[in-house]
């Protein structure tokens, strides 16, 4: 055996394990569930916890396995097109807003699924393709993504249950004071921001490019349900002057006059959480807002949200389980940004948009990002519920002005003189 | 013991008896289900198996053991609230189009629920007391009544499964071929219509009164598949001279081109059924028609939709099990009506309004029925879904002109000279 | 000359005057209007002045003259589908919510269009044609439906605008203190309605037949906007008590706590009228309510609608002009029912469906009325608005039970045991 | 008289001919109008013509008199409400869907509005402040805006007449050949866009800031409707892979197959203009395009739409006037870019957001721009029916990603490697 093909049989294994981990996880997150829980769908914007365990796991059948596998026959003959999200390119899909329709086949079935396609993709990864080995990995990347999801989206599902049922067991962690907000100051110039191509990305990171920055300050951590409570209590719902034209209406017709999952019982504020209903916790990052809500808050706050780029270039590289290491209420470096990762996605103030010279992929596969970049917001970092070793400074998450359901929160930004 | 202790004896016995019965079919009608089957709910119209086994209970809970048991304490304090399907009188509610979101409790919470709902109402009949017989009689009718609709909201979930998952093992029975359609021809005159009292009725069948009507002609049977499939391929839903005005608005803006249930398939017709999706038989009845259908296609036949009093004149007083026992395809006495029971609803020309004299009772059972006597059309007769024993001549079942999704079909009318 | 002859002369020439009469009535009713306010369209359910009076035109134009007149040539090719209102038969429609759309054909070019229609109309009716004849009274009948109609749209399209513009100048004519209303019992018994082939009917009062009236008793007055404000402030508009579940939902989503027209300012009622906005008259019969809000205020006064047979039955044959006659406010014959005709239409509880025996004539003019037949609510008597001679006991309105811009009211009646 | 007061007396004065001519212009649009054709509006996102000669005179009348005219008092008190925009600060506004309810004030009453605020306004400028003469400015540049939204929203309605009537008298001018279309590259480096303060700007052109453009290149032309014909032809409106996902789904659900008026009568393509349906000019410049349709078309012809950095730098200082001299069909210098101005507006890939340190005006005013910076692109140039002079290099326009009735074309771009 050459040095070669030892490095790959390496490679080979540290993937076939890294596989399992994560395929693993995506069903333990299902664990604290009933198949009921795992069936409904709350919102056409969610999708059912078992619908996630399905997709993931078409994913590999459709883009690897009927790709790569000799004499390929597909594990059901329907579920190309139950389980296909949205690539035209595969051909007919099921329509989103009815993912929750699907009680056959039954969360055992879809266990079965995932364990035959596992089985099959081992068997693939072991013939050491490299072709191969790549779409695994993205496989992984999405799969990841979507554990994300599923916790958002069962969140959004047992909201709307008046019991207000937890999904942990005990009680949310207790969070220690908040540090002051300094701002963190940085020149003007020409920054490169983007991934440079070394580990992994998805490809609406690339290509790296230059922006130029005019002078900003960006705040050491993020914003808190105390400072967000007070902009709540000085009626920020009920002035339209912090508000973009269309933030105020969208506000006005549904209605809203607090964060998503904030309840106001006999004068005391509450958040629903994973565990249930939990008093407010004023020291928390607060989360669940919109970018309309972010904004407005941000103006209200005297300050502005950042670009993308003033996000990124600030991050510098800043590891993520570095600054997870960083307790969200404090940090050990007093100068430094901290909440970068783990606690909340940020909104930034950049339209989700191609970087110059981007290409997406051909085929279906290029329709996994670009399609996307309209009338969307990008968010960076990332929140409490992305997969350990899944976040990087360059990483592009993004949604409608409007959605509330994803850990969403606001680290502030000022232009400076 | 004198003789009405005895006879009040005898007579709580049967009712526990019929109690049990009814009671445990509810639960065995979900027998063929899964927990997400029994959970999911495929549009506001309709709620979940789940809902209806709660509900139900609820019913006796609320308006029995509420008010009849001494010490009373709810099963579960939020229930109350969660399980009222629309009675104002009794205060909260759930969005009905959000029932299906209720994913705990589990089903099996509910099966205790309803356990232990069940031995209190049973502790309460021993008492014998004529006022919680009188309404555990009624809450025995109102869950026959949503024995009916489980069944008929549970079709309309697996259809909207692209698998069509079958409901019922094997295949659907033959059916013999259709007898000809003859006319029945009835006198004009003053006639009576209504219960008379003796027996269980719903307070809309009350009180029994006179109208008369002019000379008419009543189908000996229901319209078959067949004849409406004839129907269709001469272009039915495409000529606007058929229809209602607000019908013809309604089936283009729902692009419909069939019955609910039908599908064509490399030219063949198919109905999705219980028991899957099945060759559409000629010679059962057309159902699963909306009134402005079955109007449609009888203007399209030359006749018309009967009255409620034509109807229920005609039925005179033919009995459940004796018009079921009629095969639907044929009977015994070549000169009488058949099909009455058992086969499908049938549409009549009358709107759901009060009959002279009618009177809700008081308090929140008063809305029962009366409320929703606006723009909705009665149907008579009973379905293959209706529990064996819960029809009769004068009930009177009734949907909006659009609904689809109940066993509801076509006998045809006429005026005469 | 011969008799016949001489006698189809007079006819002609009194028909000729009738002609005219109507014709010019309709322009003057647009005479205290400028070009704006006669081409606006205020909601789909109204239609611009404009547009009636050019569909008017349109309906002589297309079912007497393309019929009748020798070598006919239309006025204008692309009329036929502008002005075209729901006629299937004769082929392509504008689009109804899109009537205000049209700012060409002028207003000027519109009254040309009358003008050249009315020369070509009088040219036939001097033929001595009796199927033109027919044709043109029906036309003329058509006609003065849309004078009602033109009134109640422009009243409904000013009424949007926050100056509250008047259509008649001059302060609303006071009214005498309602009599106190007395009930008019009527014995049980089979009663004969519809109308009788004497004089003019529409189709959908035909034919003649039988009913079964149980004893009941009318209201000898209609309600008054005192006796309704007496709802509203006993929370009439807060309790779903008193109203069918679909009304509640309705006006509950409308956020509705009035009838359409009235508006507290400063604590004061009043009500935007034809002459402006008015202080509420407590004397007035209260107007402009839906079936919904009709229904739930008898419910409140402990009675309930009137069926169309008990009005029209009760009614006997009061003539329009001899009811309307008699003062609104008080009446000459202390015993009889008042306010039959010419105050406000009065909802019935009868469902607008086709008598029995009913059958619409041939060809399109069969669209008239009887495709109209779901889902709507019948309304008996007339209105300040209708014109005179256009009113009889058999005369059928009908509205949905959501509609609100009519001249719309209440007369109660009670079943009597 | 000193020379600062004779200056301001000469700048006085030009300022008050300025105003009048532009004054004079809005009326001057509405001559080919009916009063009913300036009275309507055909959906919401337009206005009527009356309301635009009223709102733009109500800003004057808010902004300038109201706050500087002594002993103001308004021309009417209602139009302070009924005429305001969007603007909170001011106080309540009529529902911008219901602007086209308003008859009344008159057409005539409108104008006279217009004289007596042109009168004041004149008193007011005569004594030379120069905080009104600002925003005597401002309001001009207003009113020009209004007078490209007239000519739009006139179109739009017009449009919707299927007479198809003409705003202009006579043909619509024939063009001559497209000439090649031809790509400037432009290299990389920090470049400067924004207002510089030089003349007159809105806010959101400022500040003056520095971008980093990679290298592009922009075609030196406007796509023709030739080009897009191919577009369509090729079946780019039945290809998901062309269109953002949201645009796809946009197009599907309405239904779209060409640019907004474009008709194809007898397999002939015509297209609906200011002087009538006209047969479709391959020469022209495409317009009438959504964001969605020039992106999927852009992307059809392995091409982009350009950011606005992108083309505010290529355009470098061209003059308005210089650029519309260009003829649309060619250009003196062949190596330049022509139609930057005064054919069509042109889509660019940039969300409108802030520029880094603006900020709007403090008070009511502030809300002119900064409010709408949320899921709108940018469109740069000007059209067809940009008033002379009103165009700028650094000028942005802005409308949501799905409006089709502003002139809005394509110019394509591309990254260069």
């Amino acid at each position: 055996m050459n040095d070669n093909v030892a490095d790959a049989a390496i490679a080979g294994a540290a993937l076939q394990q890294r596989f399992d981990a994560v395929r693993r996880r995506s069903v333990s997150l299902a664990e604290p569930l009933s198949e009921e829980d795992c069936c409904v769908q709350s919102m056409p914007d969610a999708s059912p916890v078992k619908w996630h365990l399905a997709h993931t796991t078409w994913f590999f059948e459709t883009f690897i396995l009927e790709r790569h596998e000799p004499g390929f026959a597909p594990h059901h003959p329907a579920f190309r097109m139950l389980y296909n999200s949205y690539y035209n390119g595969v051909g007919e899909k099921h329509a989103r807003a009815q993912r929750g329709l699907i009680t056959r086949p039954s969360f055992d079935e879809v266990l079965s699924y995932r364990h035959a396609v596992d089985a099959r993709i081992g068997a693939l990864l072991r013939q050491g393709d490299e072709a191969v080995a790549m779409l695994v990995d993205l496989g992984l990347h999405h799969e990841q993504q979507h554990q994300e999801l599923l916790l958002t989206d069962v969140k959004h599902l047992l909201s709307m249950n008046p019991l207000y049922p937890a999904y942990a067991a005990g009680p949310l962690p207790a969070m220690p004071a908040a540090r002051p907000q300094r701002w963190q100051a940085v020149d003007a110039g020409v920054v490169e921001i983007g991934h440079d191509g070394d580990g992994y990305s998805f490809d609406n990171e690339l290509p790296r490019h230059r922006q130029f920055v005019e002078p900003y300050a960006l705040a050491s951590r993020l914003s808190t349900n105390g400072e967000y409570l007070a902009f709540v209590q000085a009626g920020g719902y009920r002035d339209p002057a912090y508000w973009l034209s269309e933030g105020w209406d969208w506000a006005r017709n549904n209605g809203l006059a607090s964060p998503l999952y904030w309840h106001e019982q006999d004068g005391q504020w509450h958040e629903f959480t994973l565990h249930g209903l939990q008093p407010l916790d004023l020291n928390r990052p607060v989360t669940h807002l919109s970018y309309f809500e972010a904004d407005a808050f941000a103006r209200w706050s005297g300050a502005r949200l950042p670009t993308e780029a003033e996000w990124e270039h600030a991050a510098g590289d800043a590891r993520d389980d570095a600054a997870r290491s960083l307790h969200p209420g404090g940090h050990a470096d007093a100068d430094g940004l901290c909440q970068l990762f783990g606690a909340c996605w940020q909104w930034t103030s950049s339209s989700y948009a191609p970087y110059p010279g981007y290409a997406p992929q051909p085929g279906a596969l290029g329709e996994y990002n670009g399609k996307f970049m309209s009338n969307q917001y990008v968010l960076r970092g990332s929140s409490c519920a992305t997969p350990a070793g899944h976040a990087r400074p360059t990483y592009r998450n993004f949604f409608p002005a409007s959605a509330r359901w994803q850990f969403s929160g606001v680290r502030l930004a000022r232009s400076l003189g």
